[in-house]
């Protein structure tokens, strides 16, 4: 699997680093191009070598955030089990310091331009990578499709659709439950997984909203 | 099918149209809330009467001209004939004054709180047509699926997903046709459509990404 090739040499690193800061201090959309030049260093000149606009150094705090995940996600999916990959990829939350502090001033600070960029930014870094054990379930038969690049694009959407605020309109648990349930069937009638594979998906995307199946 | 019940009253109204002329003259997020106290001529204590907040006047002026796009997209699919409602729905534009203000607004400052809170508010406020479609279609056996209000959720957001910008990575026009033929390929398997009326639906989606058929 390809690591993501963004490239960040370690002095554009240390801006990111600060202009994060900034943001969890001052707000986003507070915090001028001006208070980023000068918490930098930078003059105006300085500044333009590296980023052109303030939307443009956001996307490189969310990018470079992002990016270790994905890169460390990409590392610990090798040594998983073939058949365990896929929950693995949705369930498990990897995240060094820098991409803690973005995803936690994200959350508090939703829905803003901040929640809004990172939602679409984990979708098309993370895609590429599911997208990876998609092909690597039809190759040896387990899964069937025609669409590996868009079914794994539509189920992220449509996950982060039913685990994020906003994106659909509030609902009672019974049917945010009904969305879980549709979403499995259509990975189930468009993926062709075996039985048992999806069941495991189910499962943890009813934990994930906090639905109990009764008795347990 | 029920109108959306979103009530406003005239002196309401009044000001939700003062305040989308602000959003438009000064931009949504260099207009603070002492601006529209303003504008509308209130004390603060007049102000909180009718908004609690900035974000409240967002969404009021983004329901407001919704409401009346929905209203009329409603009261126009009585005439429509029940095999033509369903593209009908996804591509007849139907916009007084207000809303094409809003909507041009939104665009040319997409992306931005305005528009991400447009896109959520167009899924909550046309899926439940949407779903009435789709629940006709089931009665009269021309559809079959046990999720018809999710499955119009989804299929509005997966919608979205291919015809607006960065909700996914930019592709070239091949992948955009890919990604339409996926969602029919979902809307197919997952809703049982009669092949003519699901193919009038792809060749729309077709034209809206700007894909031609060789020979045509």
């Amino acid at each position: 699997m390809p690591r993501t090739n963004k490239n960040f040499d370690s002095r554009k690193e240390q801006l990111i680093r600060l202009a994060l800061e900034q943001f969890i201090d001052k707000g986003y959309e507070n915090t001028t191009i001006t208070d980023l030049q000068k918490s930098f260093g930078l003059t105006k000149g300085g500044m333009y070598h590296y980023f052109d606009s303030k939307e443009e150094i956001l996307d490189d705090v969310i990018d470079y955030g992002l990016t270790q995940c994905v890169n460390e996600l990409i590392t610990e999916l090798k040594s998983i089990p073939p058949e365990k990959k896929l929950v693995y990829f949705f369930f498990s939350s990897t995240a060094n310091d820098f991409a803690q502090s973005l995803f936690r001033y994200s959350k508090k600070n939703s829905p803003s331009i901040v929640s809004y960029r990172l939602r679409e930014k984990t979708v098309a870094l993370t895609a590429p990578v599911l997208k990876d054990i998609i092909l690597q379930y039809i190759e040896t038969g387990f899964y069937k499709t025609k669409y590996p690049d868009e079914m794994a694009e539509f189920s992220l959407i449509l996950a982060q659709a039913i685990s994020e605020e906003d994106m659909l309109p509030k609902a009672s648990l019974i049917h945010r439950k009904r969305r879980v349930d549709a979403i499995i069937d259509v990975w189930r009638k468009c993926m062709n997984p075996p039985a048992g594979h999806i069941h495991e998906l189910q499962e943890n995307l009813y934990k994930l909203i906090g639905f109990t199946i009764e008795g347990n």
